[in-house]
């Protein structure tokens, strides 16, 4: 346990933290406005409604599609011409215990202080690991994540560790020969933590409860580009320090960084094999898409992965020369180096076919 | 709102912290074990169960009612030899938003790890003041409180506040003359502030849900004791360091300490007015009783005031020459002084009418 709690992203709101480094997670939060208003507009029938974030995070990010939801309820409420008395709207937001949820506590105050009297708006904060039991059986009328079901349950696959497979190797020939053991072990782990995901929420949503999903995903089951999947951007760039002589080779082959991205089928599969909830939609807008490419630029990139995973590197390569600073600064120099030429990132990242999964889903009757 | 927030317990694990200097509570939070386990003994019925504990703190005490309830649910569960599937118990826990909450999530990483798999045990923290709606209608079986609803919702009593007259004056004349407006005052903020309560909880709770509550009180309606009222230790203090020249007699003028201890009669009184709420259940025992007194020494009782009243004192009184830190000491060594007297604390105690109020309440059903 004590193992899977440094996932979380930087705390605070320095230059660092992920509260100031987390604009494309917002951008991908207001993509999800229509699919979570359709929600909010099937389930609007009663007077109260109980709406959980799993992976809230801190800083900005943690009541954004609480905001949404807030927002969808109240208007779709006047819509209606619902009379009163007033209705209640419960917003719970998730996260692992090591989560800032002091700032997180500080910005539900913010947000009840700016809310009217309709909805009667109640709040509260569920730490813990969204692959087990968070919350009262049938107790949730709407379950939204943005940016959290790609990272896994463990530090590793389980089959890669067990057999002491690194999961990024700096050899270029090795690494192409392992690629398919790899991938089929972070494929065969993010299965596993998915189906537990798809049935506590089974447990926890009433009947014809609803799940708005965004992930980091790609658009192809195809596995020939080198980027097709999400951690591999990070263990390219620990790969070129690598070289720098930064940081030991022995290292990064022990590092994996525990995130999986889907590809649409392949979660399609997962959901109706597991069986409790009936696709509603699944979309998967391209990263390169015009709605996020003004927000990709080399340094804005190596700062958003800073935020997200500085805590891990720091972790497991903290005690380099340069210290725990020294390395993360290097890392987004490395990373801004490697994109320092006009165009290289969005190049990069056209070549290979990640996308967001946006995924709607419905728990079935019975 | 921004001025309410000041009322938090000392926070952290130190010398002076809430988390050391709470064992009086503690022992407190024990004795109210049979009326939580009646209580839950009458609510076993179904295999799920809402438990909210109103005024949490931080520190050993945040968890000590949320245990007392899990014991008691799985023990009445296994003596009435329910089948599986096993029951599910959630624990709520309360306190305001500057409350030390990342310490409390940490409390509960433990108390989950700890937990065995029957019941599945389900947590979560909601920060806001519990004379306003905190949870979903009728979503609470049972609701725990100790050693918290003697806190005011407001700073100060408002009629005394508007009308600018000290609630406790240095010349023992003027005070004697002015104490029947001052205590009248506080009792009906007290009586406001706990009504508004009730309501709350009223909505809250299911039909037949329960309150188990442990306040500061006193054993008579008698005003005559200048000791009567739980703030007039501190203010008793405070008044010693006016005379020694620590702090001016005007800030201690203006100083208000936001508690009140109903009597016995008028907490009765104000239940009954309400009237959403049979009383199952009420006790006053002393707090001179063996269970106490071995507990009472000046040094204990002197770090108990400074761990509850630290933040309230040093937010009022911090600009002076001592600084925050200072002032404090010099609370303690004043304290300690004035007890130095072998048994001059126990005497103290004995000739004044205070006591704990423990009481139990049922939500009516209709």
């Amino acid at each position: 346990m004590a193992s899977k709690q440094m996932v979380h992203m930087n705390r605070g709101q320095g230059e660092t933290s992920y509260a100031r480094n987390s604009i494309l997670q917002n951008a991908e939060q207001n993509r999800m406005r229509p699919l979570i208003e359709d929600a909010i507009a099937d389930l609007v029938c009663s007077r109260s409604m109980v709406v959980a974030d799993l992976g809230c995070s801190s800083g900005p990010n943690a009541l954004a599609l609480a905001s949404i939801a807030v927002d969808a309820f109240r208007r779709r409420r006047l819509a209606l011409r619902r009379p009163p008395p007033p209705a209640e709207l419960c917003v719970l937001l998730n996260d692992l215990p090591d989560n800032d949820f002091a700032t997180v506590v500080k910005s539900l105050v913010e947000f009840k202080r700016n809310n009217g009297d309709e909805p009667v708006l109640l709040t509260g904060v569920v730490p813990g690991s969204f692959y087990g039991r968070l919350f009262a059986a049938e107790s949730l009328h709407l379950v939204c994540s943005s940016n959290s079901l790609h990272w896994l349950s463990e530090q590793a696959p389980q089959d890669l560790k067990m057999k002491g497979i690194p999961p990024y190797d700096v050899d270029a020939n090795v690494r192409r020969e392992r690629r398919a053991v790899v991938v089929g072990a972070y494929a065969r782990q993010f299965r596993k933590d998915f189906i537990a995901f798809l049935k506590m929420r089974a447990v926890e949503l009433v009947p014809g409860g609803r799940m708005v999903l965004s992930l980091a995903g790609r658009r192809s089951v195809d596995v020939a580009s080198e980027l097709t999947h999400a951690w591999e951007s990070t263990a390219m760039i620990l790969s070129d320090m690598v070289t720098m002589g930064v940081i030991d080779k022995e290292k990064l082959e022990t590092f994996y960084i525990p995130i999986y991205g889907p590809s649409e089928e392949e979660i399609r599969q997962i959901i109706q094999e597991e069986g409790s909830f009936l696709i509603r939609e699944m979309q998967v807008p391209e990263l390169t898409s015009v709605a996020y490419s003004a927000l990709i630029t080399p340094a804005r990139v190596a700062s958003m992965l800073r935020a997200a995973f500085e805590p891990i590197i720091v972790q497991h390569f903290g005690s380099t020369e340069s210290g725990e600073e020294g390395i993360m600064d290097e890392f987004v120099r490395t990373a801004e180096r490697r994109w320092s030429l006009e165009g290289s990132l969005q190049d990069e990242l056209a070549q290979n076919p990640r996308g967001i999964l946006h995924v709607s889903l419905e728990k079935k009757l019975s």
